[in-house]
């Protein structure tokens, strides 16, 4: 199934770290030892001293995130595409006390940095009307199954630096854009900008778990306390984040979305050798955005494989993401029965 | 330890339901089969149709279950001592949109009817200077181990309905108030005129699972909303369903529960044996609240024994919490040992 | 000047009913005679009963009646150039604990009716992760400076109606749009479907007070409170009470917008006549949307005339607003001048 | 009448001032002349450089005040009768985005400084479960009509500022304490430590304009925009300017609070001489708090004079206020009229 990547199992090195933990004597409420060395692991991973707050969901991630960027008179700059406007209903405004979202437009899910340089000079920070900009969320990898190159999301952080606002980075799928660049955790943040991450682990082999990782210590100010208000700070803890130390050991994160990518691009070449498929856009991490024949679809449908439509101007665009654990043979089949149905119309 | 129930282990029967849905082909945020049946399988363990919403901590649901109960210009009454005043940092102020809490005092973590009464009999609707009050939130076992007798809550559901708020269980520990009063799930919510409940499974045996639990239809209006931008909404929600579901299954959430009351009970009799000891409340569920001798303490620190102390009028009060894994020896050997530092003093 | 509207002395008529209620006997926040006959007056207006709440701005009349209609987890649809996007610094997030506003397209400041109706067509109601589309909220007269037919307010109405949402009406300019469409203010709102209304006064010859009419009563439910928390109950409620009724007495605000309607008739006659004038929009208030010669713009600024650029894709607009003490001299010799530069370029 | 310091007229100086900026060339939203010399003013006045923000209510003055001082995740401590929590219907919540007021107590409405020591002794930075204290807010004139000594402000900024608080002065009744004191405005405020201060024109002489005052130029970050978005940016300011402006010009403010000052202390003389007639509080500003005999009650009543009770555990104590405008002779009769009554019965 080619639904989602939440669709699948948790991976088996997630279940024995949480399993390692399960003993009768941790303090609660983040006073276990997993926690304790969370920011320990973090900073070794990312190759700098970060600040990590494990989180539930990825919502909660951004939410918590960009509440410690934005005032409640603040706008968040994002892509109009982005999971914070379409998915999270309202999850910002919620936990920053009333931001705004400013979504901009971009190719291929990916902010266009002349947007985002032409909005911030047309903003007259002399007329109080106007919501303070506060700062700028990208998806990375994007909504729409691409990646930013590194120049191209440090040509952001320039014009959000020369403006005043801090760099987001919804990381949902951040071992995937990893994975995709070749480059090191430190390239794809902090070195390249980033002051705060939205760091995916529930779509990438975990089970309940992300984290915000504050690179700019002064925006970790207040985030013990916002994570409570905002429900997020867990009795046992040492289960969260013992699937987040998990994923940041032994090359774990990596090696799973490497996995997942390696069959987005299988199934993506293949697809793209069957009549009337079109691919809507580059595949460069785990989703494949494409259109299929009708009888594809149908067939499809027949055979009780439950896809995703996604109207768009240029017609109706089917979604298929790969996991950590999807075998070839599945993607493999997929294609065949798409190429079947579409020969047989 | 009995520094906390939240210390402890997850039990095997919730393990074994976490394994259970570990499978690579669940819809995702809810859509899986564990989720869809679990509005049955609380309506059976309430008898009555309810709807089940799985956060992750006992902070969102009781942010959840008020934010559904208060507008943002009304005020929730709640014990002096409530977790939601004293431990939340502000969550039903964030969820709500700005709602307050209004304090009222009452022995043993109880509200006094007539306090409420009072309150309410004072407030002047006609006067919008005044925050609309809009529910009662009680908390059950209560915040001093003890809990509300069935009539009790009758009596404040009854003078909430008269002005027209709503009633609100916070129950963290609703499985020892169960354990505790003998009585089915139902005569302690709905019968005695509870409309929403925060059901805690996390310290019962759980790992991160509670769940709001509406009553009154109508209160359930936005309840998806709102926990969407709450950041409470799980993409691999069955992980957590299960959690609740293994709880009302086979009796699960009452046989954890008597273990951890029965230890409190034994604890609170040997300790009530031991000379200067004193305890400040009834032991109803399973938590003790006592004061200790010096020398005690300073025993008991010079074995590691972690206490949290309490300072009250009264002095410094302990609170021993025991929970569904406490074995009855770890209890006698704590009396033992407080009773010979006491003696040796 | 032609600055704005706001630029503009108080009116005689409100001056004098502020004067009359200028006693040392009043009961204060809203107790007093004036206040207590405001809903009558308004009643007798609107030809249906009412309820009416005065405040001192536009931007907390929008945002305390769109408070009123949508829940924090709500979303309001207005035109992408509505006010209360453009110029409010989110107050509507602010007021409504959090709620978000859908900017839409549609030509000359109107929103379009089949906009409108394919957001909604395209809103899934079981999907939580959407916010609910929760109000309509149109702007009448536009900042384009046209109005809505009546038609098009009942169109819009309508299929608001289907699908649950309430619809404001941003009237800081509404007795333009009633002398303009010469209907009755019965017409131009409950009529057309209009359940709240932001009534200005102060563009239009007040002096601090604007009003949120309701028409639907369950709508005005904790608009008391809300009120009061937005920080708009007035200890001397009178005086601006006065206003507004002096405003809905004896047709004045009737008079006073024709006044400086056709005042914009006048200049948009005259400047169409200027060579290399565009009229952007029609000219169906008091403001006017031109181009103009940069010669003009450059002999305006010389003889100290304000005006304010707005940069379009279509060049770069001046809006020139009229008020209901625009003397037709001060048209003419603006016309005369801008025409004078144009020629001499 | 003694209702309140609210239901007198506007003084002719305040009248004046309006009347003398009503021209038709005034830029809008503060772009005019006194606005723009507003600062000076003030600055002048406190003999500091201050940023003053005009508002339309002693509210909204407070929660624009209170929402500089604190985040959503903050608390801001003060007396359990001040007028934000008893009065304004959860403004602080709303404007700050959800923090919490702290309840404290201390007699004759002053904030005891052992109090406010006591609870910041006992909060602990490292439990991110606490709101953060963040400002402590203090009613200068009380609502139990006394003031504070200078020594006990800078006692409590002292306090303040040890654990990082900011200090917020409520100042519906500023003036009055001013005259009170007989001290500068600059030792009321800065010099004592005050940070930021709700300056109130309203109840003294004025329409509706109170002021928001910041002494500590960093809190004034942000508050033009949170003054827009919480519906108190006017098109029309400079009215309220003026008002303001008129205030601190000649000393009308505090000409206008001595003669309010001065009858409340005569009508307290007179009233102590009446048997059965007790004074609750010192009478330090404007405002007597007295229990009647019940024959002068029913008596007044007879007479059409309305009186506020408030039920308190020492009997019903009824509010009599003067205001700038109170003549001796008003003052008299009602005291005889009390006397009359009283000894009657």
């Amino acid at each position: 199934m080619f639904y989602s990547d939440n669709v699948t199992r948790v991976c088996p090195e997630v279940w024995a770290a949480m399993q390692a933990v399960d003993r009768d004597d941790a303090i609660p409420y983040g006073g276990d030892a997993v926690t304790a060395r969370l920011n320990e692991r973090f900073s070794e991973f990312f190759e700098a001293p970060v600040r990590v707050f494990p989180v539930a969901t990825g919502i909660a991630a951004n939410a918590l995130s960009l509440s410690l960027a934005t005032p409640p008179h603040g706008t968040v700059l994002c892509h109009e595409r982005a999971h914070i406007h379409t998915t999270e209903c309202g999850a910002v405004e919620q936990w920053s006390g009333g931001a705004r979202l400013t979504l901009l437009p971009g190719e291929h899910g990916r902010l266009d940095p002349a947007e985002v340089g032409a909005f911030l000079a047309a903003w007259n920070p002399a007329r109080p009307q106007a919501l303070r900009p506060a700062a700028v969320s990208l998806t990375q990898g994007t909504e729409a199954g691409t990646v930013y190159p590194l120049s191209r999301i440090a040509e952001i952080a320039g014009i959000a630096r020369k403006y005043g606002l801090s760099l987001h980075m919804d990381g949902a799928r951040f071992a995937n854009a990893l994975a995709a660049l070749g480059c090191t955790p430190a390239e794809l943040t902090w070195k390249a900008g980033v002051d705060v991450l939205s760091f995916g682990a529930t779509k990438n082999g975990g089970m309940c778990a992300d984290a915000v990782v504050v690179f700019r210590p002064e925006l970790a100010e207040g985030a013990g306390q916002r994570r409570v208000r905002g429900g997020q700070l867990f009795s046992k803890m040492r289960y969260l984040s013992a699937q987040l130390e998990a994923m940041v050991s032994d090359g774990l994160c990596l090696s799973n979305a490497r996995q997942a990518n390696r069959m987005a691009k299988r199934l993506a070449d293949g697809l793209a050798g069957v009549a009337g498929v079109t691919l809507a856009h580059p595949v460069e991490i785990n989703e494949v955005f494409a259109t299929l024949p009708d009888a594809a679809v149908a067939g499809l449908a027949r055979e009780g494989i439950k896809l995703v439509p996604r109207p768009t101007k240029g017609g109706i665009l089917y979604r298929l993401v790969c996991a950590w654990d999807t075998p070839a043979e599945r993607v493999d089949r997929f294609i065949e029965t798409v190429a079947r149905f579409a020969k047989a119309a």
